[in-house]
């Protein structure tokens, strides 16, 4: 059995993490319904991107792993023997603060996390002020439908993550993701923008021979006068780099079937693990001097 | 001074390698009197593409570096004052071939050379037979007119190969080429096959903000019983992957003008390199443990 379903929740985020969470079940069943064996929910999926602003009440929204929500969560994910993959805003310790995806297999068992690596910092992206960057490394996670590779939206744009996650042994790259416009500059910058994000994500399954998945949140959401637009758009790779799936830009559920031999097949055709010059790649562990 | 002009000269090659230095030099003219400073040939550019076939008489074929092909075409540097980025079958001594590209600067000077890296092994690629691997890491080179990053066609598929040019200090990244369809699977494959290839190397582009261009050959070229078509389609990215230029499957000279101040820019904008997470890339050093 090589063949599995995987589910990707869309969705847009209240103001209430509880309802979110409500929101995030109800797509959960619907996904279950129609067969889906891995759910992979978007990133931070309970809260509203706070990162817009800096704010320090916000680390209140923080909690443990285990904790309230990934307790929740598997529960479900045992009623309903499925694999999910939980974002949750993760308290370390005082102080200590993650962007964090929890593995929870059909046992309702927590089987990893991955802390989010790369942490990005731009105007209305403030995460370096609430996260501390990842402490665990590149992971991924051996599971009855397959070996899952997490990684978290930034950690998208590094070819590094996804090269080191596929040598972990991923089949599947999962990337929960909160990405969207400024609305000022989505006129002039908007297209190109969504299309470097799929070419980047595109190119690390051809390279890799893996599955990409990009699940991401839609809605506007304002934080004082501050607004994003979340573009939506989640997508599924296949490791030859085709799009199998992919969202519009309103709240829905993708469901797609996926044949894990694909990611042998492709290997074999573009055999690029073959040639990697390990002797030669030193340089990717150092900063360039100054220039 | 950030702009400059570069050409990207896509041609067919005949079974004369006299001749295809001919036609080179006639486009190099061509592309000289439109304002070109920077002018690169793609892979092999002398030759039919003879890694159709393992035929130990092609290693006749091979030339010392300074031989009479850079001789050539260094004193073309030097008459039309350009910078040429010129691919050249190298023999560095008994036994010791390399699928190289020299930098030859506006006053005919070898300034360095470049040798592949990542050496492919396909059907009627049978580059591993001719070709020993790179011995010279990967390098940019200083000139002029910026700085020159060389990688050569299969180098493509590797994010570390861009990665690494860049991290000495390339603002563009040429890939001489000679990449094409087998016959029998083009109607199949074919467009997925072209699209992944400007796929991943705009997120070269992206991932870097660097400009990418890449040169390829055309034309159908027969060895015995063999086919290749050869599918053009030579491209400048600039550093945030959008395409400026890209030709059509004809013999042809893009002729584009760049601005390296937009290598810049998007670094700023597109912070990846502020966030490369050096204290956790080890593993790109190595090969997975069995599986």
């Amino acid at each position: 059995m090589t063949k599995t379903k995987i589910a990707l929740v869309q969705m847009k985020m209240t103001s209430d993490s509880k309802k979110n969470k409500y929101i995030a079940l109800k797509n959960i069943k619907k996904a279950v319904k129609k067969g889906a064996k891995i759910i992979c929910l978007p990133e931070l999926f309970t809260l509203r991107y706070f990162c817009q602003v800096e704010k320090h009440s916000n680390f209140n929204l923080a909690e443990k792993i285990p904790g309230p929500t990934t307790e929740m969560f598997s529960s479900i994910a045992k009623s309903f023997r499925i694999i999910l993959i939980l974002p949750v805003f993760e308290k370390k310790a005082s102080g200590f603060y993650h962007n964090t995806c929890v593995v929870i297999n059909e046992k309702g068992q927590i089987i990893g996390k991955y802390r989010k690596m790369h942490v990005p910092d731009d105007p209305q992206f403030y995460e370096k002020f609430y996260f501390t960057p990842g402490d665990l490394g590149f992971k991924s996670f051996k599971t009855s439908s397959g070996n899952l590779g997490i990684l978290i939206c930034w950690d998208q744009w590094f070819p590094e993550a996804a090269r080191l996650t596929v040598l972990k042994g991923a089949e599947i790259l999962f990337y929960p993701t909160a990405i969207g416009w400024h609305p000022r500059e989505k006129k002039k910058f908007g297209k190109s923008q969504l299309e470097s994000w799929l070419s980047v994500q595109r190119s690390h399954a051809i390279a890799n021979g893996v599955f990409v998945v990009a699940v991401n949140r839609v809605g506007t959401e304002k934080q004082g006068n501050k607004k994003l637009e979340f573009w939506g758009n989640s997508v599924v790779f296949d490791p030859s780099g085709n799009i199998i799936k992919k969202a519009s830009q309103k709240e829905q559920i993708i469901i797609c079937e996926i044949d894990l031999k694909k990611v042998e097949m492709s290997r074999r055709h573009w055999p690029f693990f073959r040639d990697r010059r390990i002797d030669h790649y030193k340089g990717l562990l150092k900063n360039p001097k100054e220039a």
